[in-house]
């Protein structure tokens, strides 16, 4: 008998009838001969109510005690969903992180899973029950409760999955699967029935929001077989699989892109030994995620520039470190720009072949888009582009690598 | 160093500045020098929304699913409340059932407290941090969320103080304390300052909801100094105390009310051994709470009659019971009215005071206000009158016992 992990998103449990959705996928599932456990987020928009009552409060709240109120989303989600469940004839019960348990490590609310007891699970499974897992939650050594920041729902689908040894974990959402491009911005894309986990891991960090890069790191790590579909319909949609389970590799899966960064410019820093290390320690001490880098200027340039990029939320702050800097290091000026968005061509094929780099920066041209920074990967290429040119650069993308076909 | 519980209910904590109202009466308690532990209600009728999405679902649901659900009321409250009192720099930690733990028998929606384990409260204790403990809810030996039914959160505080061998348990409420008489009846009633146990276990009972009267029980035999304070200037309230911390009890302490039954009276019943057993069996079997029970009809009658009040939201049960029930039992007719009150004198001083009684029904019969059934304890005579006469009734029965003075 296979187990059989499904994890439904917030918007797939929002209300009665989406739950009683929800609980048929089970039902098929469970009449296929398979053993399920659910994994539920909290439904919609419920935690959020009750967060904004701590408005009034200065920050930062304790985040030991942000955590005990979030999971109540989860719990609550968890217990209803098991009351829909019986409503369908299907045996559930609800456990929550740490009737489970699932024992976590490090800071709070973004607490990492250190192992999950799988005793419990089993015993509910051995007698044919449901078990309804809360997700994003667990419980640390000091058996508090811990939430595991974001995607935590996925992350905990996953863990379970690989702490089963389940035959796959299923994550519905509220997406057909895996996109050649976003759909909202290029009309044909197509859905991927199959996709590499590496391909899945660029995807899912340069902004396809479709899985939490954390869940797909893990799933593979452990070998777990991942599949994401629409919680609509539930129809098959895109299996996140091991390299050699796809025969033959698009050179190209799929463009990405991300419009929630920042892209900062230093230029005429004095060029001295030590100065990259001393301007991005600075930021890295103040937890700050710098992603592309490009330094120009050579080896006996007086002076050097740096661009790199910064997530959005944080331009503020990175302006702030950078004019306090000013006493320290001397540099001519400082450039910030919020409207770019970086746009990225994946596929593990760029592995054996050339060309791709090149071909991509030609369609880019054609079209008069200037290209800000570029950064590679083994199965990517990223470039930073300015915000209007989003839409354009990614659909003559699209087209000029034939993804529509 | 004295242990002070303070418990404060939903309209208590119903928002962020009613909690701080109430972190300030813990910080004048500590500042007096005393150790306090806090329990708390859900936020108002946060749970009731959560609640009213089953309302899509057939009924009955898993208990053990809906205490889950419902005790993520209590869990948000005391981890926004552990945040308030921070912000007023007061150290503090929630405490949820299974935390401290609160261990927990019987059915799940109405368990009892079997036992607390003090450790953990104690060393919060010990480190001047005030716990904040999630009221109505507890463990039970599966491991599973429990909930301890109506007025759940003032059994925990009581539990909790006699568990600590606390030196008092104030119970913060929307009223002032225990009066004389509904203040919104009874213009003049007065506050009592101190009120005798028995006493404020019959006025719960007859519906003063004020207290709960499974935690005046609980107080009563832990030895519980209790004292039901309002939440809105924290001034002074009602002690509840033994018997011999009264010095001179009042003949009628007060006059309590209680609309909440209907009455039934069968008639024609043929007269034979073993028939009001049958009657009352059958109604106990269905959990209905009988309350004042009159037969009439001598021993000799051929015919019997029976007079009885049950919970108004039983009524449309208890008349088909009571039609199935023609086939086995002759009658000649039932007759319901739920437009009646229970209006009750109490007063312990009535132990050694005869004539209470007698004035009691001469006062309500100068008012033209026919009684339908009379019980009596030693402490307290309830009559059962037509509601109309609810305000007459109550008014003049305060008066004729000077409970204004």
């Amino acid at each position: 008998m296979k187990i059989i992990v499904k994890k439904f998103g917030g918007t797939s449990v929002s209300n009665i009838d989406k739950m009683i959705r929800a609980g048929n996928y089970i039902k098929d599932s469970l009449n296929q001969g398979n053993k399920l456990v659910a994994v539920v987020s909290a439904m919609g928009d419920g935690t959020d109510k009750l967060i904004s009552i701590l408005d009034k409060l200065e920050k930062p709240f304790s985040r030991e005690e942000y955590d005990s109120l979030l999971s109540t989303g989860e719990q609550a989600s968890s217990a209803i969903f098991s009351i829909v469940l019986k409503s369908l004839g299907i045996e559930a019960q609800s456990l929550l992180g740490w009737q489970v348990p699932i024992k976590t490590i490090g800071e709070h609310s973004k607490s990492k899973i250190k192992n999950i007891q799988t005793s419990n699970i089993q015993k509910l499974l051995d007698k044919s029950i449901v078990p309804v897992i809360a997700g994003f939650q667990g419980v640390n050594i000091n058996n508090r409760i811990t939430t595991l920041g974001r995607g935590g729902s996925d992350t905990t689908a996953v863990a379970i999955a690989a702490a089963l040894k389940a035959y796959q974990c299923d994550i519905y959402t509220d997406v057909n699967g895996v996109f050649t491009a976003d759909p909202r911005i290029v009309k044909n894309a197509r859905k991927l029935n199959k996709i590499n986990f590496e391909e899945m891991l660029e995807l899912s960090s340069l902004g396809t929001k479709v899985l939490q890069s954390r869940s797909v790191q893990l799933a593979y790590k452990y070998d777990v077989r991942l599949q994401v579909l629409s919680s609509l319909h539930g129809k098959k949609g895109t299996m996140v699989v091991k390299e050699n389970e796809i025969l033959e590799s698009n050179i190209v899966s799929g463009i990405a892109h991300s419009c929630e960064e920042s892209r900062v410019t230093i230029t005429g820093l004095e060029n001295k030994p030590g100065i990259s290390a001393k301007l991005f320690t600075l930021l890295a001490n103040e937890n700050i995620n710098v992603d592309m880098i490009v330094q120009s200027g050579a080896e006996k340039d007086k002076n050097v520039s740096f661009t790199f990029t910064i997530p959005k939320e944080d331009t503020i702050k990175v302006e702030e470190l950078l004019s306090n800097l000013k006493s320290e290091v001397e540099y001519a000026r400082i450039d910030i720009d919020k409207e770019i968005c970086k746009v990225s061509v994946v596929g593990l094929g760029m592995k054996s072949h050339v060309g791709v780099a090149n071909k991509m920066f030609s369609i880019l041209a054609k079209n008069n888009i200037n290209i800000h920074v570029i950064s590679t990967s083994e199965i990517k290429i990223s470039v930073l582009i300015d915000a209007k040119y989003k839409e354009l650069a990614i659909r003559s993308l699209h087209e000029g690598f034939n993804l529509e076909s």
